[in-house]
């Protein structure tokens, strides 16, 4: 028996999300009717977390373990030509047997892009969020950086989500602009059910003065999801890249312990 | 009557090329069921050329004339509205009433994008051509300008198309490298059916040593289409802008029938 990790990138576009759901054509059911076409094996997929329908992913993170006689080399090669090609992996390696790519992540990096112009765009529609007001790119950093640090992000949490403890650490949120697309990059290490997509919602908002940054302390306490009304729509979003531990030979207590406590960890 | 240019960005990926043809989703087709169902009235656009399936415009440029009474700023603000968005009309002007996108045209330019990397890319499956070998940039760059000027490009159209006159000016080809991506940027006063995708097959054929670069003279003039194999894909291609005489008041005579001579300008 060994146990595979992989890197994936997928186009969310086409995708009723990442989890399986019957019917639907989602990236867990894809991948895992690939690997079985080419494994001859029953494989079922362990990934860092789910994604929602049309979320994009660069660097989605899943393990799976197998009792094929095929040898790595082979795999690694063959492997994406038994996958739709709006999934690709990435890269694959063999890890221990314990491994479990969300058990043992420690934090994650997404990405949002939001497409500033006037006049919408058709090429880059799927694959950002278009806002035709000018942004104040310093503005929203600065409200940004309000929310950096372990605090209790409840209000920027899906309100049809159960989740009960809903502290997180949020290392870092960069604004970059490049011509007309503004790029967000979140570091933490967790994000509650469509949290990212809300901060987006926000910082626009803030940028068009729907919401002062002066209420941004309010609204973290308050604890109160109908304090912001605008969620950025998936399109933006990238599941950009998954953190684990230097040495992931065994789960460390507190983060097992630490992940009962969070529940599922979708976002 | 009034007589309207616009500037049109699109995405090719859900489109069987730019021309009408019958049962199929067009550009042209859907861009008139929209100005139809806007202007109440049966429009007919003119474009400055055709593209094919697969094949993104950032500035294809098309006119039409119409009896409306609606504001030009009406027609400005909400025509993007009627229209799917895989379209979308980036400017538009009042022309005079002799303009016509394509007798008026003088020159165009196009882009092209590989994606060179090992791996392929879901996300920019239908942006870019996926080139998996590490390609040589000066290589490329030295045998494109083998290309410019006024040249019978007879040997870089595609075989089915009928065209008489295959003699076409290349201003410039500027090939740039950014992380994975190749921009190939190709500026003419035209450009046969399919030329833009064989010269790109072509110098990739060359950066991998299947073509040498001391055969490029040859191969123009040869005027043989079977010394070129590969055809670069619909997915990398971009068509930039069309340029225009600055003063577009009429029609040039020499302009006219240069036309005539070069029967439909497909590429």
């Amino acid at each position: 028996m060994k146990n595979y990790r992989c890197i994936v990138e997928y186009d969310g576009t086409n995708f009723s999300g990442f989890q399986v759901q019957p019917g639907k054509r989602t990236v867990q059911s894809r991948i895992e009717f690939g690997l079985n076409l080419f494994l001859k094996e029953d494989i079922k997929i362990f990934a860092s977390g789910r994604t929602d329908a049309g979320v994009h992913a660069l660097g989605q993170v899943f393990n799976f373990s197998t009792e094929t006689k095929i040898p790595f080399s082979n795999i690694k090669k063959s492997l994406n030509n038994f996958i739709d090609d709006d999934i690709t992996i990435v890269d694959i390696e063999e890890v221990n047997i314990n491994f479990h790519s969300r058990f043992y992540s420690v934090s994650k990096t997404y990405l949002y892009k939001i497409y500033n112009s006037k006049v919408r765009s058709s090429i880059h529609r799927n694959y950002s969020f278009h806002v035709s007001e000018r942004l104040d790119i310093d503005l929203m950093q600065r409200t940004a950086d309000k929310l950096i640090g372990k605090k209790d992000f409840k209000s920027f949490m899906a309100s049809r989500s159960g989740k009960v403890n809903t502290v997180r650490e949020i290392y870092y949120i960069r604004i970059n602009k490049t011509d007309d697309f503004i790029e967000l990059e979140f570091k933490g290490n967790g994000f509650l059910y469509n949290m990212v997509r809300i901060i987006v919602g926000m910082l626009v908002d803030v940028s068009k003065g729907v919401i002062d940054i002066e209420e941004i302390d309010d609204i973290i306490k308050s604890k109160d999801r109908t304090r912001l009304r605008h969620t950025a729509p998936a399109s933006g979003l990238y599941l950009k890249s998954v953190e684990y531990l230097e040495d992931s030979s065994k789960i460390p207590e507190d983060k097992m312990k630490n992940f009962l406590n969070r529940g599922n960890n979708k976002e």
